[in-house]
């Protein structure tokens, strides 16, 4: 697969005042695409640095998508250190400067002689034009490199992206697209998810990954283009299958499925039931998680026990939150009239809530029309991940009931 | 100044599953620091790869910030990178080893066999230790570049950087650093900012800018290390000043205020005052903003204004929510027994909450012992940013009300 690196330019970038997006977003391009991403780069405005990479990447790279620097101030120095790193004069481009000229007069506004520098472009190069905003972009070969530059401006970018510099990549490049598939988890962690698949033989060509964010651990499998579409598949279930009731979705064999709570809303869509919640450890986040849910009917947050027990008018005990869990769920299903009641509760002190080296008990119960279902995890970590894998938590066991899971 | 470099090693950044956030953070931090950061570079998971660009760093720059790669398993490829790039073998780090146990013996489960990788260490590194996770962090020098090997999980990275590695940089680097002043506004845009900041003469030495996040909208002014701390303030004070009732927080100047949460945490620990609240628009968001705040008693979430109203046995009104407000904060405060109510609903129907490109109004009322308090707000964009605007502004009524701002 050709090899393929991506190149930021500008001083707000290194000095952190801009967190750069535009080369995640190339990347899942070329990827798609079918190339291989290797390095990203980012440069501020000193030409020597820009010269430098330039050439670097120019002896590494098949192919090297840049963004930024084509503005007209000062600061914006690609073209010229284009010019200087491959021996190709700037040469004043006429249509544009017209192309220029048309987006100031379009907006009725004179167009500033600094921009006339944006008219500039290395000695045989493509104009890249652009539809967006004032700076043309520009593609030049140099040593085995393709490079494409293109603005800073995301939305610039995007477009001139996807209208002029893919279609040439497809031109010059044989392109293979590979497929990715992702299998995403909650409760179960990496190093416990590589020892499930211990033994699994994977081909050569497969490329098998990890990932753990906050909200889900993902195994991810990459596959060739060629890669036989049932083999893709089968291998794709072994894999799940180890992985067993953790498993909340899989992106990429067919739609993607999104997030828990974005598959939890499926579900509870498809099931055609309503939901009532009682928050504690996670203090609204439940429900925050599920904007514009109309399944989700009410969620109610009590900071002591005791004020939760008054609220829903029933005993509740400390020490013994099985029994309270299921009595606070009979209340809430009745007052809220959903079909399904969810409560949590959980044993520990605020101090133990509030160390990330102390872990409390989270008791979750589900009430439904016809069954009632509990589980009991513990939690760990500093307040924000335990505030946070109660309302994952408390997602998933809807979602392992209404998919018939483990409990 | 000496010159940083930034490198964040993994798969899921090359290929643009991941924004690289880490690298703007670290920028920043090193820019304050007295540090001229001159490169980012990210590469995935391919020894080779590393290797070279370990190879790189250690001929061009003073210091290097790494993230990434250290995870258990077998696409956590940094500290065997740097061993072989460096030659310095891997050595079993006992100290390491037990703080991983530990981890896992906190959180009641047993330590992976596959986690014990994560206590090698190159040969000579100086151990990081990781407080906030399992992979502990390591520095070595090599060639001029001083290293220092982080984790990518950024809540990881922060710590680690805040508590271990920035001491070490203040001993093993000659700086001056600059003052970094960040005022911290909700409710007013970036070029609103700009327009009240008309006129005021900026010092050449002095560096303004901003920043729009989806919480709060940043004014940065930048000062050399040498800057008399008084004109600071003033110059400070006096763009402050322009920002008026906006502004929650100020960061750099004595202490930093953290994020309107946490202001208003601080407020209400002060004051010693109690919370109950009614979320609508903001659906359980504006409590679990506050996680382990002891002055937040309850929080009540219902879909249907009409279920709202049963629930608390009061009148309400689609056609009147400011009356229907007051009604329902007082019903609140009686209730949660909370000395004060907080009560957000909105005009708009479901659609119009979930179109990016429709507005819903927000009615806030805020009713304490002695006083009752209403603001309105029109809140756009998609359903999440409506959703978390809400329960902003909810906490920023609060903010305004302990300051004596305009509502």
């Amino acid at each position: 697969m050709p090899i393929m690196e991506i190149f930021s330019q500008g001083e707000e970038i290194v000095t952190g005042q801009t967190v750069d997006t535009n080369s995640a977003w190339l990347s899942e391009r070329a990827v798609e695409l079918g190339f291989t991403v290797s390095r990203h780069t980012a440069v501020g405005d000193k030409l020597g640095d820009l010269i430098a990479l330039l050439k670097e990447i120019a002896q590494r790279a098949d192919c090297c998508l840049c963004t930024g620097g084509l503005g007209p101030t000062s600061d914006d120095l690609t073209a010229e250190a284009v010019a200087a790193a491959f021996d190709l004069p700037l040469a004043f481009d006429e249509i544009a400067y017209r192309q220029i000229e048309c987006y100031f007069g379009n907006r009725n506004r004179p167009m500033p002689a600094t921009n006339r520098k944006q008219a500039l472009l290395p000695q045989g190069a493509i104009r890249l034009d652009n539809d967006w905003g004032t700076a043309p972009g520009f593609a030049v070969r140099a040593g085995r490199c393709w490079f494409a530059f293109m603005p800073g401006v995301p939305s610039e970018m995007r477009g001139m992206f996807s209208e002029r510099v893919k279609p040439l990549l497809s031109e010059r490049f044989v392109l293979n697209p590979s497929r990715l598939i992702t299998i995403k988890t909650l409760g179960i962690g990496e190093s416990d998810i590589q020892q499930r698949l211990d033994g699994i033989e994977l081909p050569e060509a497969v490329q098998l990954g990890f990932r753990a964010g906050i909200d889900e651990v993902q195994t991810k499998l990459l596959f060739p283009s060629d890669y036989p579409e049932e083999h893709m598949t089968t291998l794709t279930e072994l894999v799940a299958a180890r992985l067993d009731d953790f498993v909340f979705g899989i992106d990429g064999l067919s739609a993607n499925t999104g997030n828990l709570a974005a598959v939890v809303d499926q579900l509870m869509r498809d099931a055609g039931k309503t939901l009532g919640v009682i928050e504690t450890a996670s203090q609204g986040l439940l429900a925050a998680k599920c904007p514009g849910a109309t399944w989700l009917k009410s969620a109610a947050f009590e900071r002591s026990l005791s004020a939760l027990g008054l609220r829903f008018g029933v005993d509740v005990e400390e020490n013994d939150l099985a029994a309270s869990g299921v009595r606070l769920a009979k209340a809430l299903q009745t007052q809220s009239s959903a079909d399904f009641a969810l409560v949590q509760l959980y044993a520990g002190s605020p101090a133990q809530f509030e160390d990330k080296d102390r872990t409390i008990i989270l008791y979750n119960t589900l009430l439904t029309r016809d069954s009632l279902q509990q589980n009991r995890h513990d939690l760990g970590g500093p307040l924000g991940r335990k505030q946070n894998q109660a309302a994952l938590l408390g997602l998933d066991l809807l979602r392992r009931h209404l998919q018939n899971r483990k409990i």
